[in-house]
């Protein structure tokens, strides 16, 4: 344990992200003060050798870099409003999940108050913190990252997008919207599969792997994007891609077509506007020119 | 090569998919005779050593086991229909993409004509096909799947779910329509940050590997979904889930909010209902009770 000022870290909010990315920094000797608005969320903390602060004052008082994981942006101005006298000169963190807006929106108010501020979207559960596949995007101050990247690096692999405080959450946002749009895709092929016994287990069993290695098609749609000519030859076309089957097989099954229907829809507006025999990654237009 | 008649197979239908599978089939030194509608899809097949039939009549005469790989349903029965008497104490494996009701309704037609039939799907692109990770679900026939084991393996690892030929049908659309919906979800992401000046290429880069851990979520939520209990602690609640943020936040990119707004009635279905305190695999019940 050192008493360098700089190794002070402090933690704002405890819930299951703080309470890991706090207990990674207590495990590496970081001289660590937590705080969160309920008591009794620091115990573990506490006997892992971090202090625990009773006020959010005391905690930013006690640490030269201020890391703050709370539940949204309005509970992240609750908490530091009152205290930007107290945080003028310190370093922010914070890996609240937030807009790119207000991502933004934090920035200037960091700036104002005198506040070094960096902007954090953790692409890991708590579970990974620290272990290997965490990723976690950084955009805001090139300073701050570069000071403290190490510290940020035992959490997971840190990358930083630039001075744009908004870009982290944007970067963030979007890879959420693709997690949470294929959990909703499985969930959609376990309620299909449902009704002829398989249980969502077994399913899970075919679709983790299917899924993991349906991945490696991305980087030949993005190279059709990125090209911009979607007659490309070698892609399976639009009219291929035709969910017709998949939509009546699930209406066979009983259950909400809704999942499909939206993937439908996007293959349906490139169909309709003439463009059947180009590649899938197409529909990437039906997104980006809202109807 | 061999003369035995039983290693004698016919391959129907030489798009992408058909080529790969009776390109396996050569290579393992099986005398295969290949038939496509139109002309000159085989002439790399007859180089390397396939026969080529003028007709489907002649390609099924030559073969006791026949690989059916054509468009649809609709063209699977054009050109078998008018072969049944040909076809009779013959072998058929269709790997057609079709419903589980189409399989069902061929596997009815083949009993009916005395044809042995097992129908397959496809987890692979053509590339793929007798490579590690391409794997296809097989139902109907157990004797032709039990009989034809070491050849079906050819192209991938085979899995067999039962005599109801409809099965391996339901089972592959229901992972093609994870496939689907969560290239849907990283196409969304990718337009999303290509505001910001991201190309598709640096967003696969991020999404593939990120997409390919979180389908380590998949099994917890299938535990949750079996044991019947959507409230087991430990899990992401759904009121965190609302996805409120991400949608604003991709309407502010100037793209379609379609993607996300499906998951997000998914989940607020059941927040709506009472159910915010629960986990995530709750939307399920959203898909499994339509509106």
């Amino acid at each position: 344990m050192t008493t360098d000022n700089s190794a002070r870290v402090s933690v704002l909010g405890l819930g299951a992200m703080g309470t890991a990315l706090a207990g990674a920094l207590v495990k590496a000797g970081y001289a660590t003060t937590c705080w969160n608005r309920s008591p009794g969320k620091a115990d573990e903390l506490a006997a892992q050798g971090a202090e625990v602060a009773p006020t959010a004052r005391d905690a930013v008082r006690a640490g030269r870099l201020v890391i703050v994981c709370l539940f949204d942006h309005a509970s992240v101005h609750e908490v530091l409003d009152p205290l930007s006298d107290e945080l003028a000169g310190r370093t922010v963190v914070n890996v609240t999940t937030t807009s790119p807006a207000q991502s933004r929106e934090l920035a200037d108010w960091a700036a104002q108050a005198g506040i070094a501020y960096l902007d954090g979207g953790i692409m890991a559960v708590p579970d990974m913190i620290g272990r290997p596949g965490s990723s976690i995007l950084y955009s805001g101050s090139a300073e701050v990252f570069d000071e403290y990247k190490p510290l940020l690096e035992l959490w997971g692999t840190g990358s930083y997008f630039g001075e744009d405080a908004g870009l982290a959450s944007l970067y963030d946002l979007a890879l959420l919207a693709g997690m949470y749009v294929m959990f909703a895709g499985f969930l959609h092929g376990a309620a299909m599969v449902a009704p002829v016994g398989m249980t969502a287990g077994e399913f899970a069993a075919l679709a983790a792997p299917w899924l993991s290695a349906m991945t490696g098609g991305f980087q030949g749609f993005a190279e059709v994007i990125d090209g911009g000519d979607y007659t490309v030859a070698g892609q399976q076309s639009l009219a291929f891609s035709d969910l017709g089957d998949l939509v009546a097989a699930s209406a066979d099954q009983g259950i909400s077509t809704d999942v499909v229907d939206m993937v439908q829809r996007l293959v349906r507006r490139q169909i309709d506007a003439g463009h059947g025999e180009e590649g899938f990654a197409r529909i990437i237009e039906s997104i980006r020119q809202p109807a």
